[in-house]
């Protein structure tokens, strides 16, 4: 995609475009309960037509045979029975997921019978781009759709049929609920999911999923705000006070957990006075693993084998390779973070607590940890039911985001005939009182 | 400024900015007694510059007469004593606003002794670009240290020697207090403020104030977030349930309180029910203060004496101008608003508290008013003691925000040795139990 130009969008992807803009409109003022039925009813659809979309997918698969497309990614293009039963519970654990709109997050008396009011509202359309992983569709259709919004989808080419197959399956679902079924549509070509990035006015948020280069190029090529990151270089700083063991633990699994992970550490950071002792069982640790660790001269000297040069500080390296420096002190190693991380996740080790509060404090990552696993940086496992996305935006929202990255808020305020030249004129006045949410 | 293009930064540029920067890092955790003392330091250092800051500000004005300056913006440039004190007030004013960092947003257990907090923090360093007027830059900068960010600030050329003795005042303010100097900068030159558009990772947010091209320029030619809008071509729509008189003192006061702020009404949309009833007594009365209506076919027929031409719905006149258009039903005004609109405010004027109600749901703009003036879209009438901009975005911050949008958060998990591994394997299990915030 990168070494494209992003083309003008065609008459038909506008057409396509406000329809769904249309259908979102009346889909933002349903209620609740019939956003939970749209969303059985797209469940039931997909259960319904399941031999239809494992045929899809099975030509799908034989074409990529054909093409003879990397074993990793035919993994992820297959959508068999088993997969597509997981993908149809999710929908109906997103339909459980606690309502995000009409949520009152302000209420308050800006003076007699004049009330302000701060209400959630859906965005109005997501524009998702992703790589070939035709569950994706699944997911973040229900998430939209639960969310209030309409939803532009453009997977990978591999997976074309499998993603036809699957849309109309969820459209025909859509179809037996309230919500049109013009409120979700599908991309298949590459000129148009190119052509989306120009659709301001039309599209609120683009949500890519895919490789870095895929989100910086996105990043780099729209102006509708972007949901999501490009890198995930996250560090683990392992201080003098550290319990060596548990450091090492969280070094071990915070890398090994699932290395593809953008929230794996690339860079492990230890302070000189615990590295002789923190290396000696690191290493063969590492090693023990299938860790490849790459030092600076201070580790080579403890007896790591693999030099790192200059472009190992700040490298994502999705794989089972880790970085790792001596440092004089903690602000060594926060200058170190604020140079090469990328505001993802970082953790320290100590069992100071002052050390633990001052970096805490310091270090302006999306999410700062005291002595756990940086792993723990995802939706699931923070409580929000559903992941759409980890931002590394400094604006909100920031870190992994669940359904409230997918509303914004109204202000909603009722009076009586209320003038602001009367207010100018010093009666009535302004009580700004609050009043309960 | 719209008729350059936009440079790479000056290596001086960059320097004054990571200056900032570091500074904003130490700035970011101070505490909020440590930062009101800051504001209390900056607003003496402005009363006992006062007299330098009163010459440098002559010297302006003598230019801009000797350059036969518009009045208006002489009159904008002006910074005599009573202005000038009236700034340090809301210095002193701002340093009373509720510390918007270190607010816990979240917190939950997430399994034993794995406790999660979001917390807001600031969002680092803020770019502002605004048009002659001196006193900004003391709003702008006491908001910025108020909210724990740094600031780089370039204001109109015609006032430069104005700002610099402001921010010379306001940085030896800030050597009184803990909070670096460094933390506030001030551009004099129009090649660095353009070149600050491109501080992306320096600069966090940009806010401009200034006319609709400025901000327009600013949007189109950034990648960093920018905070604001262009347009506000707010709507009021007068429904077939008006109350005719209460409706007429709303349009004349959301079109005539202020007509130069963005929150003043451009058009008014009329059912056609009460249109000849609403018109009688609107056409005379807005002729009386001094308004000229520009009419559709309908309202001409009913006494409009000017014709609205296509051009002009949608058009901000910020003058004594207002488009009026007849319509046959509330669906047909909602399209209008859609077509035309800014997303800004628009306001329903009924009796009918279920077409308000439709109204209120329908209508997507950052406030939705029923039976009061759209002048009340305002961060201070809103009670949010400070207006940092109004943000017609979707996303939030949206419509006026105050010194929250000058804020982010950050994910804090304190742990004891927790691995993401030992959760994979089912024991222990999340509890995802909600903490007293």
């Amino acid at each position: 995609m990168t070494s494209q130009a992003v083309p003008e969008p065609s008459a038909e992807l506008l057409r396509l475009a406000t329809a769904v803009r249309r259908a979102a409109i009346d889909l933002g003022q349903t209620t609740d309960q019939q956003r939970q039925q749209a969303l059985a009813a797209m469940a039931a659809a997909l259960q319904a037509h399941a031999d239809r979309i494992a045929a899809a997918n099975a030509a799908d698969l034989e074409q990529a045979a054909a093409e003879g497309l990397a074993p990793a990614l035919v993994a992820r293009l297959k959508l068999d029975q088993a997969k597509l039963a997981g993908a149809i519970e999710g929908v109906r654990q997103v339909a459980d997921l606690q309502d995000p709109l009409g949520s009152r997050q302000l209420h308050r008396e800006l003076s007699e019978r004049l009330v302000l009011e701060r209400i959630t509202v859906p965005l109005g359309v997501l524009g998702v781009i992703f790589e070939a992983r035709p569950d994706a569709v699944i997911q973040i259709a229900s998430l939209a759709i639960r969310s209030g919004n309409g939803a532009i989808l453009k997977g990978g080419s591999e997976a074309n049929r499998t993603n036809q197959a699957v849309m109309a399956a969820l459209q025909e679902g859509l179809a037996h609920s309230v919500v049109s079924a013009d409120a979700l549509a599908l991309l298949t070509t590459r000129q148009e999911s190119l052509a989306l990035l120009r659709l301001d006015g039309l599209v609120d948020l683009i949500i890519p999923r895919g490789s870095n280069e895929l989100v910086r190029f996105i990043q780099d090529n729209t102006r509708i705000p972007v949901l999501g990151h490009a890198d995930g270089v996250c560090h683990l700083y392992v201080d003098a006070e550290a319990d060596c063991g548990q450091a090492l633990s969280i070094a071990i699994d915070s890398k090994t957990q699932y290395p593809a992970a953008c929230n794996a550490i690339e860079t492990l950071l230890v302070h000189e006075a615990i590295a002789e002792r923190f290396l000696k069982d690191a290493i063969p640790a590492f090693a023990g693993v299938g860790v490849e660790l790459r030092g600076d001269q201070a580790c080579m000297a403890l007896g790591v084998t693999h030099p790192a040069d200059e472009a190992d500080w700040g490298r994502e390296y999705l794989d089972l390779i880790l970085a790792v420096r001596v440092v004089p002190d903690l602000e060594t190693a926060l200058e170190h973070i604020r140079r090469h991380g990328s505001r993802h996740t970082e953790a320290i080790a100590t069992a100071n607590r002052t050390t633990a509060e001052r970096f805490l404090r310091a270090v302006d990552s999306a999410g700062v940890y005291h002595n756990c696993s940086t792993r723990f940086a995802d939706g699931f496992r923070y409580g929000f039911g559903a992941e759409v996305g980890i931002s590394t935006q400094t604006l909100p929202p920031r870190g992994p985001v669940g359904l409230e990255g997918l509303v914004t808020y109204r202000y909603r305020l009722r009076g009586d005939g209320h003038l602001a030249a009367d207010f100018a004129t010093g009666e009535p006045q302004f009580s700004h009182r609050d009043l309960p949410l």
